[in-house]
C-alpha cells in the first residue's frame, strides 16, 4: 500500500527532474479568504501542471524490457502530455490516448514531446478499452492517469513541497479528478503532520468522488459538462478513493462560474495563467463558503494548460 | 551619489514589506535562447511591478513632516499604484497625475489603494507641470518615477534578489523605460559582480536611451507610439543615463510585434501574465538576436498589469 515513504522516493527521483514550482502569496488574496494563503504554483510545473510528477515517478520505475515496448495512457489532456513528456526524457516509445475535443494545445503539445497520439470519440468509445488493446498488441504497459501507486506518490510530492517552503499549515485545498493529486496530497501532508485539514474541491457537476464518501463505495457519474475539462473523471478508483476516505476531512464543490471567476482573479491579482481546473483549489477558499478564517491555508493550483482564444473568453 | 551600499539599505527597508518574487525557469526557453535563463518574476510582487520597491523605498525616508503633508506623483500607470500602495502601507497622503488614456485596471487600482487621481489629457497637457503645481499647493513631496536615488536604489532590489538565487550570472536583461529600474540592476549587479553584462531594452519606437548613449548626452523624443504603454518615456534623467552609461554594456530594441510575441509565449509557456512593458527582455532574449549561447542570463519581467480584453486581444 502507497504510504508516506513512496512521496519522499518520488521526490528524491523528481529532484533536478521536476521543477521546484514557487509558493507565492498575496494581500489581496488573504484580505478576501481572511486567511494566510499559500499558493503551490503547479501551473509553473514542467508541461505546465502537477501531472508531470506521477508520470515520470512511474515511468522511472520501469525495467529495461519494459522501457523498450514503450507506455500507452489515456488522457483527456495534462496526463497525457505528463507522459509523453517523461517517455521523451527517459527515452521510453509513448502512446496517448485523447479525446478528439480535448483541448488542441494540449493535442499540440503531447505531439511536440514526441507522442504518437490516437484519437477517439469522448461520447462513442471507451478509451481505456482502447488503451487496453494497444498494450496487448504492443506489450507496452499501461499509465493510467490516477489508478496507480507511483503516480499517487509523484503527484504527492507537490504537497510536500509545499509544505518543506510553508509549514505549519493548518489546512490543504486540491482539486479532485480522479483523486490521484489529493490522494498523494493526503498522504504527503499527514505524513508530516497528521492535525492538516485536507479537503479536496470538484466540480459541482461531477462530484463522483463525494457521492462515494456518502455512500461509501465507488459511484460512477455520466461523463460531467464542465468547463473543468482536467476534472471530468467518472469515478475515484478503490485506491484513491480508500486513501481520501482515510484522511480527507471533506469535499468542496464548485460552479462553472466560480471557476472563471477564480481564473480571473488569477489573472487580475496573482498574474498567473490557470486553466479552469487549476482554478478549482482557488475557487473553494474565495467562493465556497469554507470556514478558514485567520487558517494558515495551501492550495494548490493544478495548471494552466488551456487554449489562448478559450482563456480570452474566459477572462474578458 | 547612488551606490550599491543604497540597495543593499533599500532590500533591508523592504524586507517583509515587498514580496521576494520567485525566479523560474523554463526548459523550453533554455532550448530557444540556446542560454540557461533565469526569469525574475516582478510580475508578481505587490501591486503586480516592481514599481512597488522604489516607491516604498522613496516613502520610508519621507519625515514626520513630509509624511504628513502628502505626496504627489505622475505615472503612465505602476508608478502611480507602486506610490498609491506605499502611500496606504505609511500612512502618507497620495495624489497621482495620471493620463486619461491610461489603462482603466491601473486607474481603479490605484484608487483602490486610496490615492487621489488627478487626470490630464496627454497630448495637451505637461503632467510634470501640474504635479509641481500640486506640491507648491499642498506642501506636497513630488515622487518622480524614475529620477531619484532612492527609488532607483530600490528598484535595484530585485537584480540584487535574483543574483542572490541564481549568481553566478554572465549577463542581465532588464527593460529601459527611463531608465530607473535598469539604473538600480546596473548598480545592484556591478556591486556583486563586476563581470557582468548589463543589456536595457528599449521599444524599437521608443529608444530614447540608445539615442542619449550613441550621442553622449540625454536626448528627447516625442511620445513614443509603442503598445509597451510602460516604457513611453521622453527621455532618461541625467541621473539614470549617468549610471547606464557607466555600466551597460548596451541597449537592445524589440518591435510591438515582438513583444506581443513575448506575452503569448509566456502565456503558453511560462504560464505568466505579462503587460506588454513587462514582456521586454523576454522579447529580447528570444526574438533580438543577442548573442547569449550558453550564457547564464538573469532576465527581469517588470510586470503583468494589463486590461482582461486588451490581453484577450493581444494573446489570440
Amino acid at each position: 500500500m502507497v504510504a508516506f515513504e513512496d512521496v519522499r522516493s518520488a521526490a528524491q527521483r523528481l529532484r533536478g527532474v521536476a521543477h521546484r514550482t514557487p509558493v507565492v502569496t498575496s494581500r489581496t488574496l488573504d484580505e478576501r479568504v481572511e486567511a494566510h494563503v499559500f499558493v503551490k504554483c503547479e501551473n509553473l510545473q514542467r508541461m505546465g501542471a502537477f501531472k508531470f510528477r506521477g508520470a515520470y515517478n512511474r515511468l522511472a520505475q520501469l525495467n529495461a524490457g519494459e522501457r523498450s515496448r514503450g507506455v500507452v495512457a489515456y488522457s483527456s489532456g495534462n496526463h497525457a502530455q505528463g507522459v509523453a513528456l517523461a517517455a521523451q526524457l527517459l527515452q521510453v516509445p509513448a502512446t496517448i490516448v485523447m479525446p478528439r475535443d480535448a483541448p488542441e494545445s494540449k493535442l499540440a503539445a503531447t505531439r511536440g514531446y514526441g507522442a504518437e497520439v490516437v484519437l477517439y470519440e469522448r461520447s462513442e468509445e471507451n478509451r481505456a478499452v482502447i488503451a487496453q488493446r494497444l498494450c496487448e498488441e504492443r506489450g507496452a504497459t499501461l499509465v493510467p492517469p490516477y489508478d496507480d501507486e507511483r503516480i499517487i506518490a509523484g503527484a504527492g510530492t507537490a504537497a510536500l513541497e509545499l509544505l518543506q517552503d510553508a509549514a505549519p499549515l493548518d489546512a490543504i485545498v486540491a482539486p479532485v479528478g480522479g483523486g490521484g493529486l489529493f490522494s498523494g496530497t493526503c498522504l504527503a501532508a499527514h505524513g508530516l503532520d497528521a492535525g492538516i485539514e485536507l479537503w479536496g474541491v470538484e466540480p459541482e457537476a461531477g462530484d463522483d468522488v463525494r457521492q462515494s464518501l456518502d455512500r461509501g463505495e465507488r459511484v460512477v457519474i455520466d461523463v460531467p459538462r464542465t468547463i473543468a475539462d482536467g476534472l471530468q473523471t467518472q469515478s475515484p478508483s478503490d485506491l484513491t478513493l480508500s486513501i481520501i476516505r482515510r484522511h480527507a476531512r471533506g469535499i468542496v464543490t464548485v460552479t462553472d462560474d466560480q471557476l472563471r471567476d477564480a481564473m480571473r482573479f488569477a489573472f487580475e491579482r496573482l498574474k498567473l495563467v490557470l486553466e479552469p481546473s487549476g482554478a478549482a483549489a482557488l475557487a473553494a477558499v474565495l467562493y465556497a463558503g469554507m470556514a478558514l478564517a485567520d487558517k494558515r491555508v495551501g492550495i494548490i493550483l493544478s495548471g494552466g494548460n488551456v487554449d489562448p482564444r478559450r482563456y480570452a473568453e474566459l477572462i474578458s
